[in-house]
This record gives structure tokens, sequence and C-alpha cells, in this order.
């Protein structure tokens, strides 16, 4: 076993099993403390959350916590390996949530035969919780469990492996484009892969000012046109009316390669297809779509992202779902809509080019961060996340009308 | 608002809402931590639980932790007002599990339309936990869920309104039956109510030994009897062949009196009417079926028990599902089953008969307490029930073939 593996393997198993636990936040101790936590004091905030249902915010722990919900059907790069595999990715999601956030946070595993019956199970259980963070579920099934959960439930509902994505990338290549004194409505993009992320990451820079038609997407067959024919809705919005088929093609002259498929896709040959001052944001994770030192070679004018923490400008979700649900539950949110996720984009975009305070850098070990080519995004432990993301969240939440309470007073005043 | 009133919505709302929290239990400071934590550590126990299932509770929480899950249709005495209105209660019960067995309890509160939908809900979330605590489900319907997720689930399911309540009732019994010279065997019971507790509880008798043609039981319309045919399923168990119609009639020589009912349904003049040594249980809470003081003023020969902490012989299920979850979880039991239940019983009465330390006369305000008509039960904050119904639990979980591991080694030995 490698030393790594047992690490992990060993940080999981002791001195207790997992990453969470239960704790009460009140006295327990006296029968009178348990009087007033249960028979028969438990019975007055019953009915004052009868008479006034917000109460249940006043009296018990929803507003602060966050269900993480998979199936298990796309853990991780590992595939469809059912909910139980999947629990120690929840209960880590979870410690990002109570780490970044202070959120509380409790995994569900569901086990479910159909799409409608997972959709069911999350409908019956999502008011329980402040919010749902969907995780690991497997396209194109996420896309539809996503939009009706939304459509039922009046508390926000997120999935991350899309718009957390979706959210930490456009950020990211924003900032790129502007360094490369590139516009995002000019910009051709090809994006490599086909799936959840991929898709929510196109139709985000969409919303961001990119043009439909200058993305060339690809899956597995190759590029996405409009005379393909086994094409599911999700992809079918992404059908170029193109004659061009191959990476090779879409590539030549490109402005932007967005990477979420595999490693070592994306060869130094096709790199030096791309246009001036390219931009590539290889994705794929432990293993990049090309490896930095190979891009770089070839070419000496590009801005390159990993999700990579051991390179420059890693794409990371954490710097985004803690303080977008962070936002979110602190003004009552009843969504996470459109409004509130650019807010996210445009707070953690502004981030990075700020200057960097030491303990920033110290945590990543480097002696300085400059905005500019190496320095696109925020790091992830940059203690200013919280208070910038999540504002902006909460502000966007409340300008939109998606809250159901003002923002509180000071609210995230550093 | 009365003064309890504001201490207990207060107890509710601050400093923070509610009465418990998520917290790490794993380091989760620097990068290294997180890298183990999460990405990409994490895919190590991923892996590990894919490969051999029984990983699970090896490197998560799932083995500690217990889902409270309920409906809201019959909250405390107070109703059907719904899931939310629940939450208190729920958060309340799982500050109870960790209070007095150090297990992990989340509350999860089911909206839904019909009883196969929350069915369904719970059975596919339930592999999430290590165990699932129901409460607060309305009568008849919570017969039927309970046995259907029995048969659907592999963690424990366990309606403690029915069998908590059933467990302790049955100790509190047996050990007044002791007292008074009485064979459950021959005893004649009057039980009033035909709930949820109500059946448990005579079913859990009958599992004690005693016989069913002996119980009188009596719902709203007075006594349960063979020529009624408006019974439902679980009532009709209970249908006696008898020509008595009336509280009065059955409870003529009647040996002991079960109420789980409401306030002052039982008169002094009915008590008059009972076979010498009665035993009365007055559960309704907060008000019994007859008050001890007004009880004992017309029988001196009583042995009287009810649901308060202010008189003596409290029947209160904390003296039960803390433990048998504790004892259930620690040997990975599939079920929990009546063996283990019986097991329970048997540890809480013998545990009555032992000599009390002054730690729990102390808790209790209470200068002595010796085995007899005013201590037939163990007081809820007695320390040591944690050790012994667990322990009964788990060894009988083992011997009935409901655990999945042997006893771990010392395993509560205090």
């Amino acid at each position: 076993m490698s030393d790594f593996r047992k690490q992990a393997l060993d940080y999981h198993a002791y001195p207790t099993p997992g990453k969470i636990s239960i704790e009460l936040t009140k006295p327990a101790e006296t029968s009178k403390d348990l009087a007033l936590a249960y028979s028969p004091g438990v019975a007055e905030p019953v009915r004052a959350i009868a008479e006034n249902p917000d109460d249940v915010y006043k009296y018990t722990a929803k507003g602060n916590m966050v269900a993480v919900i998979s199936n298990g059907t796309a853990i991780l790069g590992l595939g469809n390996l059912g909910p139980m595999a999947s629990k120690p990715v929840m209960e880590g999601k979870a410690l990002l949530f109570k780490r970044f956030a202070g959120l509380d946070s409790i995994d569900i595993e569901v086990t479910h035969r159909t799409t409608q019956d997972f959709i069911n199970t999350v409908a019956n259980i999502a008011d329980s919780f402040g919010g749902v963070n969907l995780e690991d579920i497997k396209a194109p099934e996420c896309f539809e469990i996503e939009q009706a959960l939304i459509e039922r439930c009046e508390v926000p509902i997120f999935h991350d492996d899309q718009h957390g994505t979706a959210i930490v990338t456009a950020a990211g290549l924003l900032n790129a484009l502007e360094i490369q004194g590139k516009d995002l409505r000019k910009a051709q993009i090809v994006c490599l892969g086909a799936g959840a992320a991929a898709i929510a990451c196109m139709e985000l820079l969409i919303k961001c000012g990119a043009q439909r038609e200058h993305i060339y997407m690809l899956d597995s067959k190759g590029v996405i046109h409009t005379r393909r024919e086994d094409l599911n809705e999700y992809k079918a919005l992404f059908a170029n009316n193109t004659d061009k088929r191959t990476l090779e093609e879409v590539i030549t002259e490109a402005d932007v390669f967005v990477g979420v498929s595999g490693p070592n896709l994306l060869s130094p040959d096709a790199l030096k297809l791309m246009a001036e001052k390219p931009i590539v944001f290889a994705c794929s994770n432990p293993d990049p779509e090309i490896k930095p030192e190979l891009a770089l070679a070839v070419r000496d004018d590009l801005i390159m992202a990993t999700g990579r923490s051991d390179y420059p400008n890693q794409v990371n979700n954490v710097l985004c779902f803690p303080f977008i649900f962070r936002g979110a539950l602190d003004v009552r949110a009843k969504a996470i809509n459109d409004e509130m996720k650019l807010a996210a984009v445009e707070a953690i975009r502004q981030l990075a080019k700020e200057p960097v305070p030491e303990s920033v850098l110290k945590a990543a070990g480097i002696d300085k961060l400059e905005f500019g080519v190496d320095y696109i995004i925020p790091k992830p432990l940059d203690p200013r996340l919280r208070t910038r993301v999540s504002k902006a969240v909460a502000e966007a939440a409340v300008a939109s009308g998606a809250a159901r309470i003002e923002l509180p007073k000071n609210y995230m005043t550093e």
C-alpha cells in the first residue's frame, strides 16, 4: 500500500470512523435542561412553528444546515460505484462546508430505482434543511433531477458539480481573457467534454457574454454538431452548425480551451493550432488534459489553469460552494438563481486582483502572488473568500427577490 | 407569556437557533489535511467501500449515526401539526441520543403525500445511517410504515413511540407485579387507549407472558370486543369476546390498568373497583389518567406510575431508546428484534433492584431510593442504564443472529 493511500485510509478510520459528528449547542446535563430541550418545554417551539412557519428558522438548526445528497452514480472520476461508496466524499463535502463557511452539513446517500424516485425522495426531505447540495450524480439525469427539485422545493437546490465548477471556471476565465486582452463576446471556445460540468460551464459563460455559436463542444464521438442524431436534449443545445468534426479542426485559431474530459487528451500539436495568447483550462483531475510543463513548452503566450493544487491557477469548487450556500442561507434564499451565481463569479474574480495577505502566501508556500498569468483565481485557503463571496451572493439574493429576509446588519464586514 | 414558556423558547433560540450542530472529528486546517479529507485522498475509502461494502463502517460516520425521522402527524400530545412543527422534537430526540448514549443523531422531517410515499422516502435514505428512529407518526399508519421499513431496510428501524414506551412500561410493570405478588400470566389487564403506544405495550406484555384474552383494550368508543365492526386490523387483534362494554365493567377486579389515553379518564370510583393490590400506569402526559394523590387517597394498596418526573415511578422512553440503539449499532445489528427488546426490558427491570448510587439520588433530589412501591423503574439520569441496557441489547443481538459482528472486547464493562 502506498504511503499516501495508507495515510488517507488511516485519516478516515482513526480515532473514530468518518469525519463528522453531531454535537449539542445547548446545555443538556440536568433535569431542568432536559425539561427545556425535550418534554415538556419542546412543546413551546412546536406550537410557535405551527402558528408561524418561519419560526422554524428561529428555534431549530434548519437555517444553518445543508444536506449533501448523492446517489453515487458519478463519484469523483471513479464512476458509478453506488450510494455507499460515495459516503466518504459526501462527508468530505460536509467537512468543507463546516471548515470554510461554518455551515452545519450532513450527508445523505440515496438508494433508488428511477430518477423520479430519487427526485421524490429528495423533495420529501428537503424542507428539513436550509439548502440541498447535490453531488456526484451522473449526467444527463443530474439536469432533470436538479430542475425538478428546483421546481418542487422551497429551499436552494444546487448541483455543485455543475454550478460550482462553472462559477470558478468563469471567474478564472474572465480574468484570463482580461490579461490576454481578449473579449468573451468574440472568443472562440472549445469545450472538450459534454458532461454535467462542461454543459454548466458553457451555459454560464454564455450568461457572462460568450456567444453560443462560438462554442464547439466535443463528446467522446467528436464535435457536437447539428447533423448528429445521437444527442440528448442538453448536448443538443450546443449542436454547432459546422462542418468541423475533429478537435484539431475546432481548436485551430480558438482562443479558449476548456477541458472537463480526461487525461492527456490535448496534444502539444493541437495546442500549437490555437490563436495567439490562448487560454487553456485543463480541469481533468488528477491528470489534466495536458500537463502544464508540456503546454508551456510549446506556447509561451499561454495562460493555463488546472484542477491541481501543485500548479498555479487551481480551479477548485471550494472557492465557491461553501460561500454561495453561506450567503443564500443567511438571507433564507428560496433558490440559488443566476443573479447569485454571477455575483459569485464577480466576487471571486475581483478578489484575485487584490493584494494577497501574508497568511495566504504562507499557507500556499509561495513568496509572491500578483494578478497575472500565474494568479488568475484566489487560493482556496484565502479567508477573504468567505466574506466577499457570501456577501455578494446574499446581496444578489436580496436584489433579485430570492431572499426571504433582508441582509443582516453589518453582514460580513471584515 | 409564562416564565417556563419564555425559558423554553429562549433555550431554543439563543445563542444559536436549535439544539444541534455538525462538528468535524478530523483535522481540516492545512492543505495536507484537506488532501486527505477530500480530493485526492477521499478516493481511497471510496474504492475500499466499493470493493468491500462493510468498510463503510470503518471509514465513515455511519456506524454511530441515527436518523430521527418524523412526518409530524402525531407530535407529542399536540396532534398533526406537520413536519416542520415536529422539528424541535426531533432535534430534541437527537440531543437525547447524544447526551445519553454518545450517538450522533440527525433529524429528518418528511413531507409526503401517501403512506407509501413516506415509506419509499425513508427506505431510500436509510442506508446512510446506522439505524432509523421513527417518531411522532400517527396510528394506524405507523404500524404499516414500521413493518414495511423493517422488511425493506438493512439497518434497524424502531418506532420509539411504540416500542420505547412498551419496553419501559413492561419493565416497570413486571417489577410492580413482583412487588404486589401477582403473576403476569394470570393478571387481568385494562388498557385505556388503543393508539400506537397502547397496542405496542400490550403486544410486548403478551410476549412477556400476559394472556391476550385477559386484556381489555378501550378506545374512544369503549371496550374493543369481537362484535365491533369499526376496528382496524391492529385493534382487531385485541377484540375481546366479552359482553362488557364500559371501563367500569372491565376494571372491576382488574389487576393492572395501563392508561395511554388522556387526562383524568380514570375516576377514583373506577379505581375502587380494581382487585386487591392493583397496579396503575397512568401515562398520559403531562396530565395522567388519574392524579397520584387522588389515586393513593382511595387505594393505599396501589402501585402507581406516571409519565411525570415530579412523581415516583416515571415511565420515560429515555430509559430505553438511547441504549437500544447504542447496543444495536455497536454490533451492527440488522434489526431490533423481539429478543433485543425483551433483553432491554430485563436489563431495565433488574437495575431497579440494585442499590442506587449517591450521584443518582442527588440528581433526583431524593434521599433514598429502594426497590419497592415508590421505586419500580430506574431514574433517567442513572448512568448505569447506558452500560447495562446497551450490553444486554448487544448480547441479545448476537445471540439471536441480528448482529453483523461479535461484541467488541470488554464491551460496556463499567
